[in-house]
Order: structure tokens, then sequence, then C-alpha cells
């Protein structure tokens, strides 16, 4: 049913896209612009750390006023945060200065910031870039506009899907930026998701809430939470169809399946970008009482230093797997605990060990390791995706001043 | 009032103790006994870990049955955790080994272990150990003891300290091992007091509950929670003088002190010897609106592995520090907090950020490093002790068992 294709954030009908060297950063690609060019309902999750960045502050504000806008500024070299005063105005200034240059109200644009925190923004250099990119937009911008939301993420984040809604083939794409940070703070996560299909506001915060929990809250680098980080989901109903105004509409399922789909690579990028890792591991806790204890026992493991470290030297360390998911606070009996690394049983109920180090050796050495927990205690599960923690991430982190 | 003293874990008149090779370990200590010489009164607090090790669910039921006890049994080497049935039965053994060795009854002897997870113990190696022990028991037995009770640790952890309560000398003193883990799961936390005080029940299990709130529970290496970690104090009334059975005792204050100086001794010495760690760190939450709030806001700040490599790269990054604050879950105003490292404010009041990158570079590249945040809400304050995060943490914990 969910057929990838490319195209990013303009992947969907009636979206474009710029990216460009703004001189925020020295001189790599810092600001970029995604465009409806009609009217478009907006979801959006924000960071739910008490410091929030001035941005946030105003699309939050925006999105009160009225779910729908028009264009998204995206500013990568400078978080504005921990900016106070003048951030805000800042932030207010890049939704003005966009208005303009786009000839929208200033109530249908949002903006977004990523990188250093503590700095205020070269607002010279924002409102020039700003007024370079807006006559650049077009239906290929999307990898330039993916390309100036990195920091120092290694590689862009894109991914898109195609599926049919009863009877009408929908996009829905986007781009994200990760967790490289060898610059201070940019612990940032972004993602902008566009749709040509139509859905009413509601439905459509409700979806991007649940697939978000279900994807980017399912990622660990490296337990840190940024400032910045916001998802915000666009749809503009190009594609024609009928409005998804519930989520018994038998299109809304179909629809669903696809954002999470979309979000989940996205998610899944990120982490292999993360700092310094040299492993991707997807962390699988099964028959659990409920999603929610699942993923609350996958968190603790993925976020385990010694759990990351065991991985990074291919170590089969089931027991701290298994004290992980002691100290996650769910209920559940240690006894009849299973885990299994790739297919290969590790530990097994009554902590019955009995594997070969050679095979467990093979599955570890891997690039993408899973790891299985089984609770043994109903039917629900969840899915982590982490990396392993190695010491160029403390390589990177430590030095950055200097 | 109180002074420190030699002494360790038999600093307090009427115990002795003995540490010995066992063989559990390939060639260094690894049992230790410690006795009282007449019943003493046993407070004790325990991993929160939902996998519990075999010892500590054999110490809860000698303790249900009376708070009393006279002998404690330590090895170190092996965990015997996630050891199932076979598990217990050996700790059961230990239990009634040492009463046979020390003509105690086997509801005096109380068992502690740390070491390997998922290995059962060598009980013929344990059982002849804790016969060679034994006769071994003295007053200056204390060195051997807690050498014998350390894994990885690279030095031995005692402290002892002396308080006059109501004109009788008491001493309270006792041995610590920290979380150095070459091998495979050691972050086992382990302290053993004692006191020649004398002490209600409820008074002292009162008193070791909020000490180690205080020092224990304020320490943080990596952020895991063993499987087997337990403080244990044992109090034999030896000095003289009378009981304290209330917290409103004149004397209670006194002793409260005192012990939580010994405790907070011995958490520093922990993080001190943490794994890799190259510089000793005190989180001091300042004016904040509970005790509670300063120590989840000092907690995150102390587990937050940017600030740790930050910490490591001697970077003055005070916005990774403002934004674990942010999403440590209390509530205050960002707008409101300042910080400094050392003397040297760094971010004052409405992010007013002025400061010698010279002078904080100079503060930053001492050993010990004391970073204080005002949250500018109240009176109440925490204090945290961690370590920076290094390459040598991950190769620690990355390698033990290729």
């Amino acid at each position: 049913m969910v057929k990838e294709i490319e195209g990013g954030v303009t992947a969907a009908q009636g979206f474009r896209a710029a990216g460009i060297h703004a001189a925020i950063k020295k001189r790599k690609k810092d600001l970029a612009i995604v465009v409806s060019d009609q009217p478009a309902v907006v979801a959006g999750v924000f960071t739910k750390n008490k410091v929030v960045a001035a941005p946030l502050v105003v699309d939050k504000a925006q999105l009160e006023k009225s779910p729908r806008a028009r264009a998204i500024v995206v500013n990568s070299g400078n978080a504005n945060a921990c900016t106070g005063e003048r951030g805000m105005n800042d932030a207010w200034c890049m939704v003005n200065t966009a208005a303009k240059a786009l000839a929208l109200p200033a109530d249908e644009v949002l903006v977004s910031s990523t990188g250093v925190i503590g700095q205020t923004l070269p607002m010279d250099n924002v409102v020039s870039g700003i007024n370079t990119a807006a006559p650049l937009l077009s239906r290929e911008g999307h990898a330039d506009a993916a390309e100036a939301i990195m920091t120092t993420d290694t590689f862009v984040k894109e991914a898109a899907v195609t599926v049919n809604l009863a009877g009408v083939d929908v996009a829905i794409g986007g781009m994200a930026k990760g967790s490289g940070m060898i610059a201070p703070n940019m612990a940032t996560m972004l993602a902008f998701v566009t749709t040509d299909a139509r859905l009413s506001p509601a439905v459509m915060q409700g979806a991007l809430r649940l697939a978000a929990d279900r994807s980017f809250n399912r990622i660990s680098v490296d337990g840190d939470m940024s400032t910045n980080d916001m998802v915000l989901l666009m749809a503009n109903g190009a594609a024609g169809g009928p409005e998804i105004t519930s989520t018994s509409d038998p299109s809304y399922g179909a629809f669903y399946d696809a954002l999470e789909h979309v979000l989940t690579r996205l998610s899944k990028m990120i982490v292999m970008d993360g700092e310094g890792a040299t492993k991707f591991v997807e962390v699988r806790v099964v028959e659990a009482a409920s999603e929610e204890a699942a993923a609350q026992a996958a968190r603790a493991i993925a976020n385990s230093s010694l759990v990351k470290t065991a991985i990074n030297g291919e170590d089969a360390n089931w027991g701290r797997i298994l004290a992980a998911v002691g100290y996650s606070g769910i209920d559940f009996n240690p006894d009849d605990t299973e885990i299994s690394f790739g297919g290969l049983p590790i530990l097994r109920r009554n902590y019955a060990v009995d594997f070969s180090e050679e095979e467990a050796k093979k599955v570890l050495s891997e690039k993408e390791i899973v790891i299985t927990v089984s609770l043994h205690q109903g039917n629900a599960s969840a899915t982590f995706w982490t990396c392993d923690l190695s010491k160029a991430y403390v390589d990177i982190n430590a030095n950055y001043r200097t």
C-alpha cells in the first residue's frame, strides 16, 4: 500500500522549497523555506523542555490563533534559544520578513532554528537570506532545503511515500535533522513533513502526535532533550479527494500508516547519523502488558550507557539489558524474561543461559543489531532505535570551543 | 563536633573485620566478614531495581524477621544476581556457613555480593573462604575487609568519625565500593557502616534512609542502577550512653550529622573512582522551591552525557546545563536562572552572558569543579556529585570479555 518515492519535503503536490547560504554559518547552507501554494492545515509537536527557544514560543502562538499556515522558515547555525526578549523579537522579525518576501499574511508563517544556544541571530544576514531564498522556491528545492537545516549531520535526511486514499494517490514527504553536534548544544531534532492529503486540524494533530510518539520519541542518541525540538506537518489537500475528519474515516488508517512510515524512516536516519555511532540498534520489547510498559522498558535499554558501550564492544552482555528493564519502572518478572540478539536466544526463562560465544560475536559484529526482550506478560510491544556509545561520541562532545 | 578518625568499619568499639582471598577472583582479596561482638541494631537500604540479586532477597527476609544482626559476609567477583533458585540456595548457604563458623544463630547473619551477573558462585571456595576468614577477625581487619569488597575500584574507600553524644564519644565508620567495572555489570555500590552508638531500629532506619538519600543517592557515574546496591548500618551500643529512640532526642541531630558525614565521604570517594573519571564535579542547585526540586534538577545535570563530556573537554557550556534543568521536570523560570563555575559567574538573569573565556578555562582545568545553579525561587538547595565522561569510560565498558 505504502510506496516509497523521491522528493522529500516537496514530494506532495503544491509545495515548494529552497535552501541557501545566508552567512549564519561560515560556508554551509543555513536557511531553508518551505511553502504551500495554498493554505495548509498544520499540526505540530514541540519539545517538553521547560527551556523553550524563541521560535517555538512564536509557532505555538501562531498555531493557537489558527492551525493553518503557508510557510515555514528554518535557519541552522544558531538556535535562537536562551536569548531573552531580543530573541523573541528576532523570531517575530523572521516571520514578518518572510511574510513580506512571500506576500503572505504574517500569521501564516512559522519559524524554526537550530544551532548554538545563547547567542543572538545575525539578523542582517537572516533578513537578506530570506529575501534571497524566496524567489528560489521550487518543487526541486527539497534537497537544498534538507541540506540547509543540517548542523553537523553527516548526511541529508529525506523520506517520502505515496499511498492511495479512497482512489486518490496522495504523497507524504519530509526532511529532518538530527543530533550530529560538534558545535555546542546542537542537540536539536527538527522534522518538517508535508502532504497533499486533506485532513481536519484535530485529526491531523492526533495522527502526528501518535506517529511522533512511535518514531521520533523512540530514538535515543544520548538521552539529552533539546530546547528546540519540533516536528511540523502541513497538509494542503492539493491531491484532491475528500477531507479526513475522523479517525473512523476509512482512509484514516492508510494515511496514518503512511505518515508513521515517513516519520520512522526519518527517525532511523537520525540514529544512524548519531554522534560517533558505529552501530544501529533496534530494541524490541515484546509480549509486554501494555505498549506503554513496552516503550518504557525499551527506552531504558536504549538510554543505558552500559548497554550502549557493550554494543560498541560487541559484547553479548544480557545482564546489563535485564538490569535496565529492572530500573525502567515497569512491573515484570525477571524469571520469565527472555533476551535474544538477532535471532540468537541468549537468555531463556529462569536465567537459563546457553549460547555460543562465537555465534553471538558474529551477530554483534554486524552494523545493524536487533535486541529482542520478551516479557511473557501479554501481547503488547514497542520498538526503540538507538546507536552504540563510542569513544568518538566523547571526542565530538568534549571538544568544540578549543 | 564531628571529627574524622582512622579505622573504617571497625572504628567503632566492639566491631571486628577480616578480608581474605577465597579464590572467587583470580588473585585479589574477595571475601570480607564484619562482626559485632554484641547484637547490633541493623538498618538497610537496597536497590530499587526490580531485578534483585539473591543476597538482597535474603537480607530483606532476615531484617523483616528482626532488625538485629551480628555479622555481614561479603564476597566480590560474583554478584550472585540473575542466578535463579540455585543463587538463592547459595546465598542461604553463605548465611549458614558463616553462622556456624562464628557460632551465631543463622538469623543474625547478613550477606552481600558484587561482581559478574548471571554466573553461579563457586561455593566450595566461598565456604572454605568463610572458614578461613572467621578466625582472622580483628579490630585491625578493616583495611583488609575494605580491600576484599573491591571489584575494579582503584583505591580502598574507608571513612570514620567520632562525635560526642550527651557526654559520650561514639564512633561511626564504614567502607564502600564503587563502580569501577572493567568486568561486566560490576556497577554495584556497596557500603557497610558500623557505630557503637545505641539507637532504636526505627530511628536508625529513618536516619540511614535520609542520609543515604543525601549521599549515595546523589552521586552519578553513568546513571545505571545495579541489581546489588545496598547500604547496611549496624549499631551495637558498645560506647555506652543512652539509647536514641526519637528524632527529637537531643543527641539525634549530632548523630545524624556524623552519619551523613561518613556516608558523604564514602560517596565522594566512589565518584572520584568513577570509571574513566578525570574530574570530580560538585553540582549545587540553590535557591530552589524545595529540596526535592533542587535534587531533581541537580540529578538531571549530573546525569547528562552532554554536560559530562563538556566538563571532560573543559568547556564552559552553560547551555547544556540549563537545558538539563529544563528537562528535569521541575517548575522554574529560565529567565531567572544563574549559573557559575567555581566562583565565576557564567550566566546571569535574563540570559546575560559575559565572562572571560580565559578565567573559565582556568576554573575548568582544575581536577575538582563546582557548578552552582541558582533558581531564585526559594531557600532550598541540594548537592550532587558526579564525574566527567571520558573516552576511558567507553574503553572500560566496551571491552571486557575480549
